[in-house]
């Protein structure tokens, strides 16, 4: 808890304290027939004194609560996203899938716009990060058979903690009631004491680690009921997340619809790495659906039931993590949050990317280089620098295999969302599809010339132990078998030098003892020509969703209108995102302006540029607001039959241009060749401007 | 049958006849004491004449069957496929999914080359569909709930029917095992009759209009087994190939992952058409995966249980469906393949797209548009035009609400591939979805000013026909209702001037007696002031792995390396669609070499340009030839530290060109605003080619 909230708790405390006994106080002098009614007024107004003195202790507090949370209340957060959102479904950039049926919870179409963003997304993705460093992009299907995902340990784990309402049989998930509760009451219970507050804050900080035990009991202590109905609830038991099906028709072939791309590349290793011409680090790259049946989505695009991941496994040899590019992101300075500072309680600092490698608090370069190149991707898409914070998992949330792992996370109205994982998985995945699938998965490197190597062999005599222990053979042979090259050359050495050894055989719970003649020991010298290893993958996934829906509200912003009447919305979106690169507008109606807009839109057309003719009478003030709300970065308009003007969507100016030459003006602002103020020197600025309310 | 087939089976049918007369006569005269040994010669020599004259019909009977198939002999077919399907695996073009868990019927990876031409294909869709024509694309969820489905009516009828092994209970799709039956007769059983061989060719030309009873009858008739173990079959029965799941925790809400994008499409059409401002005609597209559970899967990737659809809705107002850009299109000639040519018996031949719209026997102008520019898309992507048809849907195959159907069909070593549907599906979807959700899914076309129409007023009196009719009430109002104009003004005449009429009840199978008092008709005045209407909607729907497959057998053949010792795999891919643009080999191993392919591929990247440098030592003919094996277009050698060759991968030519100059080169010949031939003239060839053996 930050100190001045606790601070806050109790200086409340004490006022409420102080307002009670004025209150006694009050009520005992009136009812006293010996008391002045000037001491009786006296005591009234110190009553009212203390009262305004609580007061204002409480909307310390309050702003405290608030100001902890987020950096702006709550109420102008939501305000806020409600402007965000209603431009949004409003414009289609998303709309709640299947919505003329009443929709479903967590599915969402993308309609024009936003369809248009994402897809220009994915292609700079794909620029960025597979054909710069030219990964093996791979395209699997999202039907998966249920041996893959008990191998990845899916079947098993992928599970969240539900809890049922006892009569109508509405589900919940149980961290989530529980985390409601807590914030809710830390929020608005301003009677809360210190103790409780903080108490309520350690819940929330190992929410996580809970188990359905331990979460079942904290919901009982907190008398935490269904939302709706106020019934109670089940025990919480796991539900597994993932959508299931069944492969072909006999019913006998269950299968799941992919929770995440990963799989795909993982289980294609031995034949990438072929491809790859048996060499490494080389990195795979998949983009595509993937699908978990959350038990009660909320929070619009953040949390959906179907969603698009772009993901990249990066395999390295494990003794070696260096990266021949790190040179290229290790100047970068952001925002980073340490394991350490989190559990100081400290917040994210600007960092050097190449200080935080050389200091290990990234573990490697490789993994380093991937940080560097996610935090290039995001601003570039137009993220904000300032909102934007790779945040290293804390031990208790990295799976026990993990070597490090950190998150972009992006802030928004909702918070800090989780938007990129850039993982060090280790070879966790590799060997478990190997052991589950019997092929191994692994990688060779090459001596130049052969090594020679010492090697434990150990040869127990099954005769002699046969002779010895009959039944239990078998096991004594297995667990000589299974010494360590320690406990193995202490056998040698006491076998040796005594003749015999006393050696407990776990597998029968007995201690038996071990002659010479029962086990040969020895070190050989061998040569080997290669070393086989399993490799370490690096894995940066990208939620494609939640970046757009995060790069929505860092772009969007109000401005008021001409006559200042009304706020119009704007998307600031660079040309790389914009759904739609440039409108055309004729300035009146008339047929020679609407032909020289369809010789326009055909240039454009052939250059490649998506754009939209809008041949409406509306004014053009009308026009150019409807577009800055899409976010669309270049307005032509027509206003002569031989030259234009173009306007820019943030600056709103304008410059004059000729016919001929609009198309390319608009491909090289475009495509990121040159900036608006690039071109603006170039050209004539439009003196008689189009005016916003023209 | 073809007649040549049939005279062949008669001509068959009498040597055999005559085979065995002669052979009758031959042991007659062996068995006969007094026939002379010369005679028994003569015989025995007749005899092995008939015989050869036997084998040689029949040899004329196989040719004529395997030309008749598919003009190329079956094995010719199956090894031309051999060869390119181990070419694609090997290189990794597609993979089967989760091989190394044995893989699972229907589902292949995209492996890096395979992917690259599936995005490469679906960014030139987007180009020539979505940008050229102004679509608005939209991104729905695969998970699908049912109402949707039962709406569209997937839920009922997107099955086929299904036998099963009654003792494994090993499934198979009743209309293949009697095709196979049919197909494997008529090759390969040459003692069949003229008249055997014409049922088995009808029963192929109907097997998609057999009902579950007639295919269980015929499987029974021709006494049809499980293939892998003989035993018996169960009747056939319908099997839903949707993939069903559950949305949501509850298990109370069935859902399916999709069949096709197009309804994702439908069920948005009142979004998409206020997004539009509410005018028609438009287009919404969507690019996606679709589900199919196949009941036993085969053809590779022609018939798989997950695949990408690219589909566009055109809706139109069904009075006009004329397209303002047909003349861009209409004077492509193309193979076309009308009903008329295809019940007589014909084959396709080129047409006029103008002249098939124009003498109608393409339904509408844009039905016609969009045939034109998928056969554009089709061609563009290398689709050999004599091997692509387009080919309209027989009466029983089209659905009963639709207008008119084409399918670009594409012939590769399986035969004609259904690879596009253009379909012309009427109202029928928007009907379909507006009822079940009761959403109107409908346009309006504003009068510029109100329209008068008459409109037909049929007033029941229920009072008098209750007297009257009593329990059969209701069914006489509705019979009355439901006149149609003509009957009710017939009815309205002869009440006026008779003053009852005699009306026929279907539903309760009764003549009855209607007076005047019992029902007013009339013609009244309204005026309106817009029509309400359904839009039509006219679907190009593409399947792009079929669309691939086809393309990765039209572009493949072999050519002799120079020492004429092995042939050489080609993919003679356009840039457009090869999925690396090209390759960068320093001639030999040297420090300065690969310098100078660093630099070039840093000026490659820039430009956005996908290349692999290649650095293995191996002779630079295998490295040609191990990239025109995935269709690179250009490969670049380095051989000096100034200048370089640019070899074309089909013509094998090579240019010398300065090293700054090489990536905009290269961006020119693959960006397609010049060919090979063009830049060849620009530069001095290379005249001591680094040669294919080097």
């Amino acid at each position: 808890m930050a100190a001045s909230e606790e601070n806050l708790r109790r200086a409340l405390a004490e006022k409420q304290a102080s307002v009670d006994a004025q209150a006694e106080t009050v009520r005992a002098l009136k009812s006293s027939p010996d008391a002045h009614q000037a001491e009786v007024d006296a005591a009234v107004e110190a009553l009212k004194a203390l009262k305004v003195e609580a007061g204002a202790a409480a909307r310390r507090l309050e702003a405290a609560i608030s100001s902890n949370t987020d950096g702006a209340s709550s109420g102008s957060r939501e305000a806020f996203r409600q402007a965000v959102v209603n431009t949004l479904e409003r414009r289609l950039f998303y709309i709640p899938s299947f919505k003329i049926y009443r929709g479903v919870a967590g599915l969402y179409d993308y309609g024009p716009p936003g369809c248009a963003v994402k897809s220009n997304v994915l292609a700079f993705w794909r620029q960025h990060f597979v054909l710069e460093e030219n990964m093996l992009e791979v395209d699997c299907p999202c039907v998966t058979p249920e041996i893959v995902l008990k191998a990845s340990g899916h079947v098993e784990k992928f599970t969240d903690l539900m809890v049922k309402d006892e009569k109508t049989g509405m589900c919940y998930r149980a961290d989530h009631l529980l985390k409601d509760f807590c914030k809710e009451k830390l929020e608005k219970d301003l009677t809360l004491s210190s103790e409780k507050a903080s108490e309520l804050k350690h819940v929330l900080a190992v929410l996580d680690d809970l188990s359905a035990e331990e979460l079942g009991a904290k919901l009982k202590e907190y008398g935490i009921t269904a939302p709706d109905t106020k019934n109670l609830l089940s025990d919480p038991y796991p539900f597994n997340l993932m959508f299931q099906t069944s492969i072909g028709p006999s019913g006998l072939s269950p299968g799941y619809m992919r929770p995440e791309t990963a799989q795909g590349i993982f289980v294609n290793f031995k034949d990438l790495y072929y491809y790859n011409g048996n060499k490494l680090p080389f990195a795979a790259a998949q983009i595509g659906q993937a699908f978990r049946n959350e038990i009660s989505p909320r929070q619009g695009l953040l949390r959906v039931r179907e969603f698009t991941l772009a993901e990249i496994e990066h395999f390295v040899d494990p003794n070696d993590k260096s990266h021949p590019k790190f040179g290229d992101v290790a100047e970068l300075e952001f925002f980073m949050f340490p394991r350490e500072e989190q559990l100081a309680g400290k917040s994210a600092q600007p960092m050097v990317l190449g200080e935080a490698v050389s200091k290990g608090i990234v573990n490697n370069e490789t993994l380093g280089y991937f940080i560097g190149r996610v935090y290039l991707f995001l601003t570039l898409l137009g993220i904000d620098k300032e909102r934007l914070r790779f945040r290293q998992h804390l031990p208790n949330e990295m799976a026990h295999y993990a070597a490090d792992c950190w998150d972009a996370e992006i802030e928004c109205s909702y918070g800090w969302i989780e938007c990129v994982g850039i993982a060090d998985r280790s070879a966790y995945d590799l060997r478990a599809h190997s052991e589950k699938s019997g092929v191994p998965l692994v990688a060779h490197e090459k001596f130049p010339e052969p090594r020679e190597v010492e090697k434990l062999v150990i040869v127990p005599s099954k005769k002699e132990l046969g002779l010895a222990f009959k039944g239990n053979q078998k096991m004594v042979v297995e667990a000589l078998e299974a010494m360590s090259e320690e406990e193995a050359l202490e056998m040698k050495a006491t076998l040796e030098s005594k003749g015999e050894m006393d050696f407990h055989i776990c597998t029968i719970g007995k201690t038996v003892s071990i002659t010479k003649k029962m086990v040969s020991i020895s070190m050989e010298k061998k040569k080997e020509h290669q070393r086989v290893f399993t490799p370490s993958v690096i894995e940066p996934s990208f939620g494609i969703g939640r970046i757009i829906y995060c790069l929505f509200e860092h772009s969007f912003y109000t401005r008021p209108s001409k006559a200042e009447d009304e706020q119009l919305n704007v998307f600031r979106f660079p040309p790389l995102v914009a759904p739609i690169k440039c409108t055309v507008f004729p300035l009146i109606k008339s047929q020679k302006f609407d032909d020289v807009a369809k010789i326009i839109a055909k240039s454009l057309t052939a250059t490649g540029i998506s754009h939209i003719i809008d041949i409406t009478g509306t004014s053009i003030g009308k026009r150019y607001a409807r577009t800055d709300e899409i976010g669309v970065p270049l307005a032509i308009t027509v206003d002569s039959t031989t030259s234009v003007t173009i306007r820019d969507r943030d600056s709103k100016q304008q410059i004059r241009i000729g016919i001929d030459e609009v198309a390319s003006v608009v491909k090289e602002v475009t495509d990121g060749e040159s900036t608006w103020g690039d071109v603006m020197w170039r050209y004539p600025t439009h003196s008689v401007l189009h005016t916003e309310d023209e």
